[in-house]
């Protein structure tokens, strides 16, 4: 599989390409949407995996600009990547890479198939490359272009875990020591071993699994349900009432246990509690919202404005978590984001290290200038991955913040990057003790 | 790309394996879903274009069994291949094939980025494959398994179209005189180019263009919505008032354009009137129910349950698309046709071109059951399709059967697959006048 | 009555019947549901009474399969077992047992008069009868024919009962070293005589009584709400954290009682309080859930889909009790199901003693298969009803599992069950202290 | 089965019995619900079949009153007889026949399984005789115990049928003729053979079949959506505008099929249109009414209140068609009238020769009295049933009135019903054509 590590087939240029002309012969508009100065001549898709798997898709045009889009599907990699490969690259050829909206339509109307992580990723991959081409046309950083920032660094959360209360509040101290000011922390449950979020040896935790099929954990609901809301009020015991505590509860709740949860820990005031239950029922979530008042964040696997129109509508949420990747680049982040605003939701942008440095450069551009900005999250690459793409933006004192290159601020090193080929790996799953496949 | 046209990467049998141990290590339960007798040892995915592109998945069990699933994803058929092929295949390897819903739910839930028209054509392309093979293991076709035929013929509807009102009109008389006692009929609008659903030619319509890009129609929805209506009632005069008469506005209506014309066509009394607007966002059937009894169909482009929920539970459809391999298999479809019967919503399900054989003799078992059948799309296959996918299903008289065969009886050729290399297409896009893109 | 303690009337085989025929003359469809290679040639009520009375559904077809349906309906055993005898074993012979829907279909819209307790147990009994069939056709377990099992073992319940809260925790230690690690706990209130759900001698609970008309319990609500939630609270700190305990309100509640009681015992973390308040008004549950997160289960005398159609969609429940017999039978049992799953609501089918244990073979294949499974309820039958069904199922270390024989694995010993003739016996009434007819 | 034509076994006097002692020793209230003077000491059941199938139950007391209820559920008749005959006559016994009130509650909470038509009806077959004897007992008919009539006679409707336009004409002027100021109209439909409320023969139109099985008849939407609102039109214009015109649907219709035919036949201006979509959902008519306000009426086979409080609470009806057997008799047919008084839903009593004169007698009783009253169906019964029950009421120019007799009028002359022993019959049932179980 080595020959996928590295920019693996390119497009060729094909300078003058106008596809359309024969299907819209006799149009009068002359090539509406083929108007602009510069064209796309060439489109790789590129996988590597400096500690672990990422995509990305490079855009290059005539004049030479390259604009880098992230691709990455966690355990899924692949699919995204030929998605991009087959159906996406040939196309692009020779389009104005001005007309990101106009791509963005066409891509996500053209594949008649809409939505879903797979092509929303692709999509998001040439968003996320055009909008870095065109900061670097016009000499700006992708914040400037979508309005300006109005602020100037972000506040942002990272993890802390441990496989007691003990080992987390040792685990809560470091990372304060380290300036941040909000903190999510996740705790083993007594009976349980391997858990969601928590890190096995005191390394910083990761889930994709090596190795041929996905490692199946245990899930006890009851036992977490028991254990949790003592070891979070032990944690802000231990921290005192300032520094924001968030939770995730990744989808292993049903909607009263959700809302049993919640309750529970609002002795703890929560900066927010995430992915309570599983969210292709919005409804779901009005019964949580019913009886409590813990804020509520959800949207990590969320791909268009779709997925959280009921929630923002009816209330139900207070941070929507949906990434600038995930939900098909910035160009239809924002209009999420803007959504939101109209039921005073603020933004909480997944960051793991699912996803590349491309993704956490260009959030953290949208998070400079998005009004109802909520909390950016913040996972550190591996050293490997950092190499593999040398980026503008920063981390100091718990906040963030984008740099000021044009574009998004992240570039890729192809000669590292082609030093490590694509390992597959997968997400874990989760089974109850009986068996019955649960919400990893 | 030839060496994609076949079975390209057996994923080699790996007896005794048991995956399970290392991650569970300790739990009592002793492979609590794996205990059944037999075994995967072989998961290979097919690409064969004999006249379209199609994407067919092959399991094989220590028995010796073999079942076969479609996973065509019509012009992204390449992602789903690879996603099944990288992601999805390795991990079949050694599970128990008559675990059918621990498999779907394995796949579903383990995935983490659930939905979404990749995702769920691959999940349904193992669940057809694992059904097939649950009938051969039970000597029973599937329709048996999953409760026994309440039919034994089906209903089935095909297209008519015209460029004019006389070609369609001479359409419909030929399509009649083939036995089809419902019909779709799509016209060619004045002033329009080529548009969805009319053949350019007399010959059969098939929308996906060969080429590297798509094709770029314009589309004018006034024009559109003068025409259509006297058309369809020059229709409706021609063949009297028994011809079940259906139309296809592929999503290029705006909510209350699509109740303008759904009120038009009452006089017409059609069988369905289909897609009349985007249903990314349910409740916009709303409008269009509120002011028309013309009846409506949707979910060719619905991949689970999520996507007709509130549909049904608000009676804004009549008859619900999705396809046996769009929506995850058998197994997942089965509860979306119980949901709609909760709610008196029919099937219809999507049978173009554009899905293979396999998917159409699964479906046509699932026909032959489901309690709440509607109607079933028809069109027929090439000859060298039909050649490379053996079948015992049939058509006469308008009505379609499964056959006897165990399992959804549709075989392959492997050899004769192995001759129709992998030949890019991709569906036409819709722009306005303007340039504006629109749906397809 | 002697006469009526076994197969009392064969209805006896009638080769080649043809009853459509006559009916539908001249229409095209030559038996379209009718098809079948295999005949229904006898179906046989045999009523047995070893230890209590059950009614059971015996379907032998031409190629000498034979199939057992449960129709037992606790009190009223007599009027289902006529139903059937009367009203619908002439009508089965001839039929095609493979055409499982279809005669799910036939007797449910067929009867006119659809729904009710009476009704569905009788259909109950029919598909489960079919379904056994169909398991011994293919050589597999009815789990295999609908999806394969999910898990090996199910997680069950039991009851312990005290006169007061001493003997309650003696019989709850009790319960405990038979291995149950989930109990429900019913206690007697200072005050009130006979209660619901409690053993007046340390003997097994047994509601039904030996006479001529009902024993008539006097009930007191604020009794019970003033003792209830301390006895539990006590229950609680008896076993510790871990033990699973459940409570039965049995209907005696109001809504806003119902909220009070449910809010009182949200320290006890009860895994589920069952039928709080009655439920012919679904609504009724509003007000409850509205206060509380404590688990609500209800179901056991729910019929149909119809009855927790509201409660699943408006998130009123957590847990569905219907039973596979009560709710016409596995085939509509899945119905319910699915559609609970849509609202993450889980299964808890009912499994006291007042089903044979035909209904627990059925319900422990249902169980390993129901993707959305919660737990099963499980009183240990009396020797003598063993003796009369011996079958494939099993209990240990507080799980069970149905066995690998074909069909649902309960046979019945006709030989024995003519021993034992039916012995008139009705469920208790429930009266206020002032003669007001209440809630049983 | 000759022994079961008449009162079969007398549920012997137990003079004294006083069961509920053992029960409530001890409890302050001296036989709360058995203070009453008078005693039951006979109940006993008794099915004859004078050109179709009635069971009527006798209520003895020890003062010598008679009592008679009609216990009929077409098709289903000798179930309720069981329950009736094992498992409530015999609860009976002792009883105080004044307090119907107690009794009512005693068998519908008592029965554990609640609502459905065989238990309804038999607790209906009670309260009817109840309410006989108490009008005995004071001298009264029913109607002046339960308030008083408020109207001396009542309109009706009775039906008229043709197998074509013409001889529906014809028989709408006989039926006119006859006197009526109302009627049903129902027509039979080109290409389809038997249909509902159609005489085949221009005889009464009787839809249960003697033999074993039920008629088998073949349904087509589309064929009845084409012809009737013509037909129904032309006996408009024919009739002119004064004279009631009804149609029944008889549950066939989808909801959208049903709005479609609402709106379409409001030139014909229909007193009611009957049973337009099946009401197991009773949200099913919200989609009807929202495009139509021909008015709506449903219900002869609702049980309870519950079948009906959404109609009812949304405004989805007009008139509540629930018969007094079928509701449990008038203790909850007043309530169901009441509920329905506060949506100014009037009734509508089913009154089809399915039911025996009894039904009639206590029917007429009730339409006399309740203030909501819409009218009353009526089908002449047979001169042999009518012989078999002599009764008060009477016919006279499109009006009915119940007579002056006390209780409800009807009596049964028990050596003439033992001469028509039970002839075996069931209701037909519907197939659309290829084959699937439709609504009869």
């Amino acid at each position: 599989m080595t020959d996928r590590a590295v920019t693996d087939r390119a497009v060729g240029a094909r300078p003058g390409s106008d596809r359309a002309g024969s299907a819209r012969a006799g149009s009068a508009r002359a090539g509406s949407a083929r108007a602009g100065s510069d064209r796309i001549v060439a489109a790789e898709v590129l996988v590597t995996s400096p500690g672990r798997n990422f995509v990305a898709l490079k855009i290059v045009t005539a004049d030479g600009l390259v604009g880098w889009g992230d691709a990455t599907l966690n355990g899924r990699e692949l699919a995204v990547a030929e998605y991009l490969r087959e159906h996406v690259c040939p196309i692009l050829l020779g389009r104005d890479p001005a007309r990101i909206e106009d791509t963005w339509q066409y891509l996500y109307r053209g594949v008649y198939w809409r939505r879903g992580a797979v092509t929303m990723a692709a999509i998001g991959a040439v968003d996320l490359a055009l909008w870095d081409i065109k900061g670097k046309a016009a000499g700006m950083p992708v914040s400037q272009l979508i309005g300006g920032a109005v602020r100037d660094r972000v506040l942002c959360y990272t993890h802390a875990t441990g496989a007691d209360t003990a080992a987390l509040l040792d685990a809560v101290d470091a990372t304060r020591a380290r300036g941040f000011q909000a903190i999510r922390v996740q705790t083993g449950v007594p009976g349980l071993g391997a858990i969601y979020g928590v890190a096995r040896d005191g390394a910083g935790y990761e889930p994709a699994g090596r190795g041929v099929g996905p490692v199946e954990e245990t899930w006890d609901t009851d036992a977490y349900l028991r254990h949790v809301p003592g070891a979070l009020a032990e944690v802000r015991a231990h921290v005192g009432p300032e520094l924001a505590l968030l939770h995730d509860a990744h989808h292993r709740l049903t909607p009263n246990q959700a809302a049993r949860l919640a309750k529970a820990l609002e002795p703890v005031e929560l900066f927010w509690l995430e992915d309570v239950t599983p969210a292709e029922n919005q409804e779901a979530f009005r019964l949580v919202r019913q009886h409590t008042v813990t804020p509520l964040a959800v949207g990590e696997i969320f791909n268009t404005i779709w997925d959280c129109k009921d929630l923002i509508q009816e209330q139900l949420i207070d941070f929507i978590r949906t990434t600038v990747v995930g939900a098909g680049g910035v160009t239809h982040l924002r209009r999420i984001a803007d959504f939101a605003a109209v039921g005073q939701v603020r933004t909480g942008c997944h960051g793991a290290t699912d996803l590349s440095p491309v993704t956490m450069g260009a959030a953290l551009h949208f998070d400079t200038w998005v009004p109802n900005f909520g909390i950016q999250e913040y996972m550190r690459h591996t050293p490997e991955t950092d190499a593999v793409f040398p980026h503008a933006y920063s981390f100091s004192q718990g906040l963030m913040q984008p740099g000021d290159a044009p574009g998004h601020g992240v570039d890729i090193d192809e000669t590292l990057a082609a030093k490590y080929p694509y390992d597959p790996r997968q997400l874990p799953v989760a089974r109850l003790e009986d068996g019955t496949m649960w919400n990893w």
